[in-house]
């Protein structure tokens, strides 16, 4: 039996998810009415969180130690790995979250509320279906009845995988360079598909009977650029009229990546049409005489909800350090306290640096959380309000926090299971203890489904000026509200000044910003962009942390100090005044450095570089 | 034959050691005068590029991909380890450097270059030496001429190896419960030795013929804590009075880890006594009758030097991830410009976010580079000038700047390289480029040789108070004087204003530690001791990379715009200001958090961490 490292405390998720969110207003809409009630919550985190402990927590350390495998052009995986994937498949929490428009789907909040355990206990193994979710959106929504009907229910299930093909060796970021080809054949709808995709995660394993590959190819004559490329289904297997399995198609696995970590999860190097005969569906119509394809606008589709996934799986990593490292510092004993030298040798939980590194983890672990849960709300609001005005507000609110949710949790992940290694000192540098692998496994999430500083750019290119500008107006607007609402509140009157003084700060940023792009100055978005992304979620996070401590704050006084949650809420008010604190003023070096506008990154002569 | 990352340009190690640095006054005291002179600064520095080039690099791969191996009670290492390691003793690189008092022997300023060169090729190589120096010097400081006689030539050479055995399951930062005992013999001064180690570095291989191992246990009877320890070389093989091996001691190895990364270095679980006839010889006296030992006291003058030499691996580490990436960066076709959309595909290079990580890399290795090396620098002098004046002011400078340079550059490390990952986007996480493999060795840094809490702890708390704080405010003064020396040097107005606001605020974070402590609040200085450290280190870097920009600018002007070297003179200029305006002003964020002085981490009950 494999050392098994899950440890997780789901008391702050079930905060989230019931007493802070108001998931009555979302399990009211039509689309959840029927089938779920706020009281089911504790019932399925607990249920996951078993499959965690049983399953997935075993099965993540031979991710790591015997990983997937490329023999004889096949990729496995271990065997524990497939016992925890078709757990999760049958209790309902595996590509089932893909499809919308079954009867009783479950909201997103609540499959991204178990993404974050499972990638808590395993970030390997949750790779492993949540391509099929993104596919089957793209499916569901781009589809025709009949390849719908074909493929949605075997990929709903587990029974087939879905993944996401755009990579290859000379277009990463730049998805316009795809040299994948297309060629029409003489059925409708059907094209030889041809081409080579790198980086293609889970794209083959033993597992799974059928792979859906979601390819995206130029259709001959089409136009350059990311508007030209268009998407196909390719089936591994071609499937037969009564859904049964029929030839294999022309597609192979070429073999798979040797990573940092990850390696439960296998990155593959794919070949289609090496022998002129792979065959896959166009999603949608073939680009008219503007040579203009769709499969940009539908990959986007699907990479949309994927990156909040990267950041939730960043998030189940960061709470996974957090609680180990915790765990840890409260059995090791070394040293005595700094304040009693010549007193009794103490649990390390009780030196100050090492205090200061666990409620900087839980402090960012709980404020990451809050942004990207309520997120996650936004996003189902967005599909399943009865209200059209509410559906747009959701929408934009998604939109502006999603890449703060993927870039600033996962650039946090690999400071954050940083600290964790150092709490366990040299044990954290010991693969038998699970920080090591947490920060191997991890840092993969601050590239893939667009690098961060794509993500940065969305921010402050996109997002930014999306309706005119709106969107975050209406944020800041309320954030000034909140603190305005808030500041004289007894006992966090520090914590509000705090606010008041960064939020003066982020503002002026934004100032800043406008100010250099009038001027012309339009590097300097670009140049400062993750800098600005991170200033962005952090004071995001900050209101949202507050939030919950003025909320846990009259928890605790209803509760009474005897209440067996107490200590829970006290936890949680020492996080908001933690991060407001310690974390958040990091943005007035941010505005000062923004202020000076230094360009020297970009005036530096290149062959200066070195 | 093993692939080769090594990627070094040695001309910024050139000009900190023959441009800026006064090495002229260093060779010329009376240890190097007939021995050294500046010319030979590049030949040395070519000779170990080129080692490095042709057999240190080959051989860091197999160093992580065979890795030491434990067969059978014994560790074995990679042939390609085995050759490089000849190749630097050969060449008068490897632990002759411990030994001061031979004729001729070489500045360590110049050997901690070669080790900055030798630990970015290959870390793991690199620990094959240090503890072996070390170890000399512990051995030429306090053992009898006897035995200085009989082991310090074999280990000057490599042919033997030395170690350093402090930490136990049960004593790691906590020294003073170490649980190893010692017993007196019938011989005097020789001891039987009794007890586990473990994590300790190199203590086997089938490299070197014989071990000396440096334990510290206690002695029967002797105090409790780290004041009862004494400290003994115990040889793997007895040597006879003629220096031939005889007798096998009972030295056992039990064991090694399995680490994230530095895995050509063998992290050993050592046995001594095992069979009741593990013989070591003591250092220095036996305690009194106070029970006091010298143990500690003789193990920190290796330590101290140590540390130094852990900061400088930590330096090779971030620089060779800087220049792979900046290679890469320069070679890898990617999407359009910024300014430019519609234009030609450009190198990553040519985008302001790559950019912004290649200058970050750039200006702080440079900055942590100006620092080390001084600190060598001053650490050569306190040992070399004749003007004892000048020794111990060199001493104060050294003593100040040893934890900075050990925690800030391998905490930074940890950050560079993850901007180094990041520059290489998907590339960066395959192990077949180097990144990977650089975080994965470097991050031990910043634990081993005290963890870099114990850093912070003791700069604040040891080092800000030496010689009743002269030491601390000599730098203070130094840093204002040149500030206002310079303040009005055309071309660097804004780096100076920036400079100047920068250090009012780090003054003031001294002012605030000083009336916290006044007032009692001791333990203000441990919770905040970590960010101290970080703000004083990188206060310091600024100075010292404008200073060595003043130069290039001098230089520049003097060679003109079409000497090879401009482009080099260019490069540091642009790494003083990107360092001054873009990575200093962190302090400023410091100072508010200092001043709010948040105690959360230490007032939260530690039931509600979770």
């Amino acid at each position: 039996m494999a050392a098994n490292n899950f440890l997780f405390d789901t008391r702050d998720v079930k905060f989230v998810l019931k007493e802070w969110l108001d998931l009555d207003k979302l399990l009211g809409c039509d689309a959840y009415r029927d089938y779920y009630s706020k009281d089911d919550v504790d019932t399925f985190v607990d249920l996951v969180y078993k499959i965690c402990r049983d399953q997935v927590g075993p099965a993540n350390e031979d991710c790591d130690k015997i990983g997937a495998q490329y023999v004889d052009g096949r990729v496995t995986l271990p065997e524990s790995v497939k016992a925890a994937y078709h757990t999760i498949c049958d209790a309902g929490f595996g590509p089932q979250k893909g499809d919308r428009e079954v009867e009783g789907h479950m909201p997103l909040l609540l499959s991204g509320a178990f993404d974050e355990m499972f990638s808590a206990a395993s970030a390997g193994v949750t790779t492993l279906w949540n391509a099929t979710a993104g596919a089957i959106g793209v499916i569901q929504e781009f589809a025709g009845e009949k390849y719908k009907a074909l493929f949605i229910p075997k990929m709903y299930t587990g029974e087939w995988a879905g993944t996401m093909n755009l990579t290859e060796p000379a277009a990463g970021s730049d998805v316009g360079n795809v040299s994948a080809k297309a060629f029409p054949t003489d059925q409708p709808g059907i094209y030889k598909v041809k081409g080579t995709k790198i980086f293609i995660t889970s794209a083959d394993n033993d597992i799974v009977e059928n792979f859906i590959h979601l390819v995206l190819a130029r259709i001959e004559g089409a136009r350059e650029g990311t508007g030209g490329l268009s998407l196909f289904m390719v089936p591994k297997r071609w499937v037969n009229d009564d859904g049964s399995l029929g030839d294999v198609n022309d597609v192979y696995t070429l073999g798979i990546e040797h990573k940092m970590g990850l390696k439960g999860s296998a990155t593959c190097t794919m070949s289609y049409g090496e022998n002129d005969a792979c065959y896959g569906i166009l999603l949608g119509d073939p680009p008219g005489e503007d040579g203009k394809g769709k499969g940009m606008a539908q990959m986007f589709k699907m990479m949309n909800e994927e990156r909040l996934v990267t950041g939730m799986m960043a998030q189940g990593i960061s709470a996974e350090a957090y609680y180990n490292s915790l765990a840890y510092a409260r059995e090791r004993v070394q040293g005595t306290k700094s304040t009693d030298p010549k007193g009794p040798r103490v649990r390390i939980v009780d030196h100050e640096d090492v205090r200061r590194m666990l409620m900087r983890q839980k402090s960012c672990v709980e404020a990451m959380r809050a942004m990207i849960y309520k997120t996650y709300y936004y996003l189902d609001l967005s599909h399943d309000s009865p209200d059209p005005q509410e559906r747009a507000f959701a929408d934009g609110r998604f939109q502006l926090s999603n890449p703060l949710c993927k870039a600033y949790i996962s650039d946090m992940l690999w400071v954050l299971v940083g600290e964790a290694i150092q709490v366990y000192g040299g044990y954290g540098y010991i693969e038998e203890y699970p920080c090591a692998q947490l920060a191997r496994d991890g840092k993969i999430l601050a590239i893939w489904e667009g690098t961060n500083y794509i993500q940065s750019q969305d921010l402050v290119g996109r997002k930014f000026t999306m309706a005119k500008g709106q969107v975050i107006a209406s944020l800041l607007k309320d954030i000034n509200d909140f603190i305005a609402d808030h500041k004289n509140t007894a006992g966090f009157e520090k914590e509000f000044a705090m606010l008041a003084s960064v939020m003066a700060d982020y503002q002026e940023i934004l100032g800043l910003l406008n100010n250099y792009l009038q001027q012309g100055q339009n590097t300097m978005a670009p140049l400062y962009s993750t800098r600005i992304l991170h200033a962005t979620a952090m004071m995001y996070c900050a209101i949202l942390i507050m939030d919950q401590a003025l909320l846990a704050t009259r928890k605790l006084a209803e509760a009474g100090e005897d209440h067996f949650d107490a200590s829970f809420y006290k936890g949680k008010i020492a996080s908001a005044r933690f991060y407001v604190m310690n974390e958040l003023p990091a943005i007035f070096s941010i505005r000062q450095i923004f202020a000076a506008g230094d360009t020297t990154a970009l005036d530096v002569p290149e062959e200066a570089l070195g």
